[in-house]
């Protein structure tokens, strides 16, 4: 095992499964010890009693191979005998919990009770797991996202998962945000002149990337920090490979494209990376005044996101701040 | 189904294991719907933030013909998946947590966050497990044994799962006990005049019985109701058939006999059956004012279990109040 502790030349900030998958190019690509990956916890929450983070799991699960590819989330060869029993009793069911995950989740929430922080736990997960890099919580303290609907407010899970997104979205806020502290070792990452470059994965810009812009202190720092900026668009050809991020972007009013999502960001930006597929949005955003890449952004097997790091990298190093 | 809510013919007390045996016995004799079996919470506890009830779960996984017979706790069919996971993460696993199992404690303690009884919980689990008989906490309140030993006070699942009772025990206190509210059920069922007879199963008097009778008012109604009161030894040949009975009898200064158990109890007692193999205890056991039943006590299989029931409830029907 390497040391995880020394300043890192990349920090990533991502959501769930589309992130975690250039997380997981970067991991394989890049010297891993020196790979610092954000994950948003604004979709954590408490359930029959369990503390879940299921980016930062999803993060660790796929960083370390263990992640069920086909589904994108959870552990493969999982078994869902509690579930099945949860059934039986007239559990609520609405929430997927494989009997290895929950495993994640009892460990997560002991250690929690017992005055360990998240970033901590995680960290220590990660060790367990073998992961050479550091995932870390954007806080540690709690920033929970609220989606604002024609409903009503609802919990994230419950719109994410019970839901199924089906709810109109007008907005999202983010309960503890200005209260939070920003991770400490995330900040100072960002204010290490050797830096080499801070990616924004291809993430919901609104559910998973805004959460962690919203804690105080990370927008400026990311403006004014002295590596490049990069991020990946999360919709392609008019569409986000998985997710609701394209209903979304329609429902608050944005046009479903990486224009959208670049101008979102680019306050504290340097470069976009757009897909082949959207060659034709290039002038626009780099109008914005920034850099752009375009590249497949399609990532269907461990060489695809391994290029897409590689390239992304590449790019970082080009980019002018 | 049967309604389960008209009074009971037959009330059983139980603990775990020994207990759940007869209580099983009892079961399939007897017209199921009038049989209200009353578990021990003393051995209630929080482990992972979940409420984990050991003698009520092992009540109803036995009752519903859904235990691990060989073991005598937990479900039949069990997987381990979250147990493994759990011990790759570096959590406690000196607590067993089955896969199915673990549904239990997760559905019990959401629904207890959200305001239910511990009886409404048990109640419906019932239902769900097709137990048409009524199993119920002693009472809805907390009642913690703590085990006073040589090396201080130690909770209860820390003695008797963690350190396997390896502690030299000098005494037990049941803490909520005395502002602990029996269940009303419970009292109202020991005080109906149409009640044919309370059982005590065969099991740890300190341990298992002890916690229901230090709840104020039970030792009481137990001796005030009008049912004949029958205990079954949980000491056969100076020794119990599982468990750590008789070295905490021995520990505690008292011989290793039926005749002890027949004394610790005599306050409420009518009746007290012991085994084949203690038949010279019964002359003794007559001297404290009992009337005295011989019976084979061990049981090995639904047969054994049943054989014992029905000697129990005839000799209950013939014995003096």
């Amino acid at each position: 095992m390497k040391c995880v502790n020394e300043s890192p030349s990349v920090v990533a900030l991502s959501g769930g499964i589309g992130g975690a998958k250039l997380a997981m190019g970067l991991y394989s690509t890049y010297s891993s010890r020196s790979l610092m990956i954000i994950g948003n916890i604004g979709d954590d929450f408490e359930h029959y009693g369990l503390h879940i983070s299921p980016d930062l799991d999803t993060l660790m699960y796929t960083i370390s191979g263990n992640s069920d590819t086909e589904k994108g989330w959870g552990l493969a060869e999982e078994s869902w005998n509690c579930m099945e029993s949860l059934e039986r009793l007239g559990g609520e069911t609405w929430f997927n919990l494989g009997d290895k995950d929950l495993a994640t989740h009892l460990e997560r929430t002991r250690r929690i009770m017992a005055g360990e922080s998240l970033t901590e736990i995680t960290s220590d997960f990660c060790r367990k797991f073998k992961i050479s890099a550091q995932i870390l919580p954007v806080s540690n303290d709690s920033v929970k996202t609220i989606v604002e609907t024609e409903n009503g407010d609802m919990d994230f899970q419950d719109y994410f998962v019970r839901d199924q997104c089906k709810a109109i979205v007008s907005g999202f806020r983010f309960e503890g945000s200005s209260q939070a502290e920003p991770n400490p070792l995330f900040m100072e990452a960002l204010s290490d002149p050797s830096l080499r470059a801070v990616v924004i994965c291809p993430s919901n810009p609104f559910l998973s990337i805004d959460p962690m812009l919203a804690i105080r202190g990370v927008r400026e720092k990311l403006r004014d920090c002295s590596a490049p900026v990069i991020a990946v668009t999360p919709i392609i050809n008019g569409n986000a490979v998985k997710g609701p991020t394209a209903k979304i972007i329609r429902e608050l009013g944005y046009t479903v494209s990486p224009y959208t999502v670049a101008e979102y960001y680019k306050d504290f930006l340097d470069g976009f990376v757009v897909d082949i597929r959207d060659k034709a949005a290039v002038c626009d955003i780099k109008r914005l005044g920034l850099s752009v890449e375009v590249s497949n952004t399609i990532m269907t097997d461990l060489a695809s996101k391994t290029d897409l790091a590689q390239t992304v990298l590449k790019f970082a190093g080009n980019c002018k701040k």
